[in-house]
């Protein structure tokens, strides 16, 4: 079954597991196999042709692996790499894809076994739904991703990490600590996606037609979220998300106050500020 | 210069007004003429085709229009109309296009000359730019349009202005009470403007890069702003923004109280409710 070269395992064989698959087939590696707890995953994965093939059991893939590439909930990430310890191809190396790094890469490195290297990483890449079904190899297209080494890293691991991703399609590589990591993460992907959803809360009975206007719509697109993995998120970086959440507070009371006051002046002061950074921020990605 | 037959007259020749004399254009109205205070945008329009003339003074534009669109702020839309008011041509009708309702219904219609009749609209169309160079006849393809009739209006005079602006591509309208338009518009707009203002105010210094991911672009895409004419807005809905922003706050704090108490439960009957509403929102506009 194992052809000869590099060999890769996918364990969690969801949107993001399902979407490195597709993409990681396109490079054609000697062998991409997956492990996940769901049978028809696995199976329709690989009538797909999407692996080569898929496993409940991790020992064989495992076995066998140069690199893992973990895509499960972060919490799982953690039990599967500590349950599993012993199933490991000596000097693997292990990669994930969580959108928090602090607690995980603290808690694996703790117990890794000294010839493993867990690099971590995060696509800035998905979409609003969760599943094989709504896998996509192209998500990586242009997308950015961000790797947060530490010192027990080898260099030559996590650019084995970064060359394997740009080939995905990957258009930049950032590299930041575990903890700045959780800390950008909470103002740039974890706020607003509690913001869409407190704005849904306040939907009730109105015509929705009228919900479907262009800055409803798009404040609203990520509200569709997949709760557990968010409930979990969240939590894990509960410091500073709710840091971000009372700033947030903070910058939406001076609009307010600005109203209550009937103050144009401080209003177009705020909103000019407004227009100034976005324009930035605009610019500044177009520039990259 | 006129021509035999229904003749209209565009006051204000920015975004809005030159999306509509673009998309009215092509309807081949017997006289489409403009009224602005900037001549270098009146003749921009003239040589580029969107009108027929252009004039600062509005004497003779009103004096021959069967239809008049206020394109202008609510604030001018309110003066416009009462410094002009002997000028209009005899039976005409007078539309606008402001976000807000109440004040300019209320008011234009107390000082309104007998034989005018003013039906009051809302496209729910634009983009986040302004200034006649940004203007698009397709703004109005497939979009909403509020009508906000009051008892004073003639119903032929209604159905006069829907049949234009579905004539411009208006793909439904939908008829409201002036305050109930203020109450909604504060939800479906205004409230989605302040969130992304908010939100882009707490951005510093961050790599920029990392803050064009989905979520947070589509999120903050309506926070260039004008504005000028979103601190008029807001003021002019203060009560209806205040109460939604006041809204936002406490379902915002049911989050927070959900992560500083570490209930994941909680977060995901929240998320749970949040999938439930988009998915009707997203339904609703679709069936419709």
């Amino acid at each position: 079954m194992k052809k000869p070269g590099k060999s890769i395992t996918i364990v969690g064989l969801g949107l993001i597991g399902g979407s490195f698959a597709m993409a990681l087939k396109k490079l054609n590696p000697a062998n991409l196999w997956a492990v996940d707890v769901d049978r028809g995953a696995l199976e329709a994965a690989r009538e797909r042709g999407i692996i080569d093939e898929g496993y409940m059991d991790p020992q064989t893939p495992l076995g066998n692996s140069d690199i893992v590439i973990m895509c499960t909930y972060p919490g799982i990430t953690i039990s599967f790499i500590r349950d599993n310890m012993q199933c490991f191809k000596r000097g693997a190396i292990i990669t994930d894809t969580a959108g928090i790094k602090v607690r995980p890469v603290r808690e694996i490195n703790s117990i890794l076994r000294e010839d493993l290297d867990f690099v971590a990483g995060h696509p800035l890449a998905g979409n609003e739904y969760k599943g094989l079904e709504f896998a996509s190899g192209s998500i990586f297209d242009g997308a950015s991703y961000i790797i947060t080494p530490t010192d027990r890293n080898k260099e030559k691991n996590i650019a084995a990490i970064e060359d394997l991703v740009t080939g995905l399609g990957i258009k930049r590589i950032v590299r930041l600590s575990p903890a700045k990591h959780d800390e950008v993460i909470a103002l740039s992907s974890q706020l607003p996606h509690v913001i869409a959803a407190t704005l849904i809360s306040g939907v009730d009975d109105y015509d929705t037609n009228l919900f479907e206007a262009g800055s409803y719509r798009d404040a609203t697109r990520v509200a569709r979220i997949n709760s557990q993995l968010w409930a979990e998120l969240l939590l894990e970086n509960n410091k500073n998300i709710l840091a971000q959440i009372e700033n947030f507070e903070y910058n939406l009371a001076q609009i307010k106050r600005a109203i209550t006051d009937n103050k144009p002046e401080i209003l177009e002061l705020i909103f000019d500020r407004v227009c100034a950074k976005k324009e930035g921020i605009l610019t500044g990605s177009e520039k990259a």
